[in-house]
């Protein structure tokens, strides 16, 4: 396939892979019944590994809360220097080992599935490139089929990553795909991508600030922690991702105006700690800019950015498309280039 | 035990806790036979869960690599929301269920605990408070003995976190304790802490620093979260910890003149990523303090903080004391309090 030519404009690139999240993940869920008969050769399992380094690790930190929730299997992100670096002799035999790479090329997760398999794990390739060496050595390959993905922060990837756990999740909790859920989910995705007015105005909120922090809990920790990956990707400010539960016993410290917080928030149980930590940085003058169904959840916020109600496990999705045209418009607002941030590239050969 | 009346000057709390790790330490390893005896009658674990928050989550952090490696069975890191908020259905028998709290009295880390026992898990509490709930609901409890924690930071709680971790490994291995390996680090241990000349210097380097990156890889990965929470809590400033290797998968967009990068380093092959990381930044002007027994580990480094030599499973207690160290003497250059940073109390009552 040929590169289409380099578009004029700083932001464009990202924005053209944003824009077709919504297409992606409508194949990927068409393709659903595919996945359902490759998965149904396997045995349950008795446990579930991730591994993934980037953008892809907290795809993999979603699975570990969907798939452990779904499979009532103890599930686990495994560190790769366990297997690069300690040559652990743990036994896998009956364990669902699951790799993440957008390229299927880093060798670090190469190599981690490949032990994992070796000692006795059925293995998942989750990857956007059908022919790449996690693919070969997975006795299935999920293939997101994004498409060449432009800018350097991955963005369609990431939710097609988000959709291939949700799709595993249905499998092992013997339940059908949610049919009626993600066709809700798909129009709102692209309902979300038509207009980034207010993310745009969020960012203008943040434009000052030196840093950032990302708070949610449950399946928006993860969502949290790529919202503050896509920050620093493009923005190149400090961002860092947390539980906001986890985020109360210490790292609350730094609340002052110099910051900037996003609350991602669902109208759930899990809101509790978001909407506590929330009140105490407005107290403390950072401002807060939260990201979830209705203003109502997070009162004390200085922005919000509305996302569309949506199934529990579906909505992280909607929140970081919000998340990822915040993180675009604050980077244009500071003058930079989010499509090439500096000193990164698309493919980052760890071992 | 009556507490001792406040002490006069700011980081002297901070400074009496550390100080006494030395015989915290030696206290702990001398009772290993006791715990040897109470593991002794447990079965040997099918896997291992590890469940806790802030200090703590960084030790159990530990725990998910050392034990890992020890028993060869699969570790995990639970979030405490699936036990407290989603209600997870996940079968335990024959895992060994381990919560850390230095209170005992974290409500969520006492109920998923709890949760994890009524699933079938045996549970272990690593705690500095023997007569505590965590304790009180647990098969096998792991008392600390660290006394009264006087500073809010935790610090001498962490490092007992760690030798009880590591002692747990070492039964889970089939192997003796490191009689000879601990006295060495309980000398070292005394040692480092008292002569802190070398963290104050890298303090002054660190300065201006608007925001702090903590970086190391394996063992010495959650050594760089634990370093990135005690200058958060104590200096106020945005700082967090990564994986070396993660770290190259995106956050390195952030390395500027206006932060400043802890490197914590020992020479083994888990070295080559933060060697790499370290040249990167120093390209993009920020400063590097690197933490470990040779400078030459990290040629790049503007500044050093030498540790003793040690065994590679001890050695992160080494690097998180000289981590107090520079977490203090910044606070301190900075005209603020490490004792008693605001916002923040000893025990944080998360549910």
């Amino acid at each position: 396939m040929t590169q289409p030519p380099p578009p004029a404009e700083p932001g464009d690139e990202m924005l053209a892979d944003m824009t077709e999240q919504a297409p992606v993940l409508r194949a990927l869920v068409d393709r659903s019944g595919e996945l359902q008969a490759a998965l149904a050769q396997l045995e349950p399992p008795s446990a579930i590994s991730l591994v993934a380094r980037g953008t892809s690790l907290n795809a993999a930190i979603y699975g570990r809360y969907r798939l452990e929730i779904a499979a009532q299997v103890q599930a686990s992100i495994v560190p790769p220097s366990l297997h690069t670096r300690y040559d652990v002799g743990t036994a896998m035999d009956g364990v669902l080992a699951i790799g993440l790479s957008q390229s299927g090329a880093t060798p670090e997760i190469v190599d981690s599935l490949e032990s994992m398999r070796s000692r006795g794990a059925t293995t998942v390739a989750i990857t956007n490139v059908a022919e790449s060496p996690l693919a070969h050595g997975a006795d299935v390959t999920v293939h997101l089929a994004a498409g060449h993905e432009r800018a350097v922060p991955a963005t369609k990837t990431f939710t097609a990553q988000l959709a291939a756990i949700d799709l595993i999740a249905s499998h092992l909790a013997n339940e059908p795909i949610d049919a009626a859920g993600w066709e809700q989910l798909i129009t709102s995705v692209a309902d979300h991508l038509s207009d980034d007015t207010a993310a745009s105005a969020a960012a203008r909120v943040a434009g000052n600030a030196r840093s950032v922090v990302c708070l949610g809990r449950g399946l928006l920790y993860p969502i949290a922690l790529e919202a503050a990956l896509k920050i620093v990707e493009t923005s190149q400010l400090p961002s860092s991702g947390y539980s906001s539960t986890e985020f109360l016993h210490g790292p609350i410290a730094q609340a002052g105006p110099t910051g900037v917080a996003l609350c991602f928030a669902d109208d759930n149980d899990l809101l509790d700690d978001t909407r506590v930590v929330a009140r105490r940085l407005v107290e403390a003058n950072m401002p807060v800019i939260s990201i979830g169904p209705d203003p109502s959840l997070i009162p004390d916020a200085t922005a919000h950015i509305p996302t569309r109600d949506a199934t529990r496990n579906l909505s992280p999705i909607l929140h970081i498309i919000r998340a990822q045209q915040f993180a675009r418009a604050l980077t244009l607002g500071l003058g930079l280039d989010p499509d090439h941030p500096a000193g990164l590239a698309k493919v980052t050969a760890t071992h």
